[in-house]
């Protein structure tokens, strides 16, 4: 037994230090994507050119991973545990807004780019995983919006919804990376097709981009883990009937 | 309290059915990926051509994703909770193993083609995303092997690794479905090039692999949604110790 203890008190992370190297990687993402398109792919601009699309990757990167899982680990903070719950429901509920803000903006841009250069929108898998994931955050926002911050859900209609919410919460988190995956590995095929910076030499600028791929995997692994983490979870959940409600789709 | 427990048993999906529509799912998205090489990609063979390269989506999507995914679920079937525990480790190694054998096959298929068109390998984010999860799942093997199959690991070893094996396990799935997903889309980029069947003019070949790759997304959430489902879990690894290490690390 004591060794059982061992081990415990060793893979027992604490939280907020867990929290902290998770906002270090995310802000790093963000830094990373934001250099590759300002240093390689020639700055932003709002004409239309691909200096339009560099917006793309920055806004999804910065929303739809970044702040997207910021939103989704408010009640694995302690402090969200006690007291009045309503202060937390609305950081949650504006990060996510903040994220779905900046994933319609970065939506917006590729649009523009795509329709000022004459090319078809929406053939791609990328943009078929991205545009699914999207659609899916917009209905998660307005069903926990409509059922967790309105007054006028009854309690078995949030009982019911909850796990539900919390399982699509991790899924499109999940989509979300393997989007982003697959966005960077397109965009580095586009874009370096010349001799000396074809992508499959492996210039600087490809190892710099598939490693910002890696770590937004990471991010988005050790963001989903920590939500299903059984002792960083908000303990009144466990209370025997939400319990079961939750337990039926394994929240 | 009565309107709880309707929705419970509205959402308390039992774990047979659910596994016939995965494994539905899962067969489906081998037959697709098999069509798709077969009827538009030219079949295969193994000369070193692109007919070579083709056994690489099917072996990976089988091995690396669909029998993984079987291989992850075998502790969720009810019948494993009680009686000999060794028959369903074998069982689980043996799927896993066999997946690990059309992993390497689907590696080796890949690595020829290139090495026989003189293509470079391992520089797209796809094959870093691809070698790593190989890597991560060829480690897991190797422990879990090591750990549970042979008979010289103490059981406070066991009890410590074990939350680490199953985080690892889905975070595995993630990272295939992520690179199954990069891969379709690039070989779609590489492959629908001329005029008529450009990948931006939608033929139908880009509908059929785009929809491959959605099935395959969905089938890994799916995998990954029921392996964290607690109802689903295999009780005896709620007994007080092994569940102190098991919240640790969020199993």
């Amino acid at each position: 037994r004591r060794c059982h203890h061992r081990s415990t008190a060793m893979l027992d992370v604490p939280f907020l230090p867990f929290c902290t190297f998770l906002a270090t990687l995310g802000l790093l993402c963000v830094a990373m994507v934001g250099t590759w398109c300002q240093h390689w792919r020639g700055g932003f601009s709002l004409d239309g050119s691909s200096r339009t699309f560099n917006w793309h990757p920055v806004l999804m990167v910065t929303g739809l991973v970044v702040l997207y899982g910021a939103a989704a680990l408010v009640y694995r903070i302690p402090n969200t545990w006690s007291g009045p719950k309503l202060p937390w429901k609305v950081l949650h509920g504006t990060l996510a807004l903040g994220a779905f803000v900046l994933t319609v903006l970065g939506l917006a841009a590729v649009f523009r780019f795509h329709n000022s250069q004459g090319t078809p929108n929406m053939y791609s898998l990328h943009s078929w995983m991205g545009l699914a994931t999207v659609l899916l955050f917009s209905c998660q926002w307005a069903a926990g919006f409509g059922a967790f911050l309105l007054p006028w859900a009854p309690a078995w209609l949030r009982a019911l919804y909850k796990p539900i919410h919390v399982f699509f919460g991790s899924t499109i988190l999940m989509l979300s990376v393997a989007s982003c995956a697959s966005g960077i590995n397109e965009k580095l095929f586009f874009s370096l097709k010349n001799g000396t910076t074809a992508y499959k030499l492996l210039p600087a600028e490809a190892v710099f981009a598939n490693t910002l791929g890696l770590l937004i995997l990471i991010f988005g692994v050790l963001v989903v883990g920590a939500l299903a983490r059984p002792s960083w979870k908000r303990p009144d959940s466990d209370s025997p009937d939400s319990r079961q409600v939750w337990d039926a789709l394994g929240g």
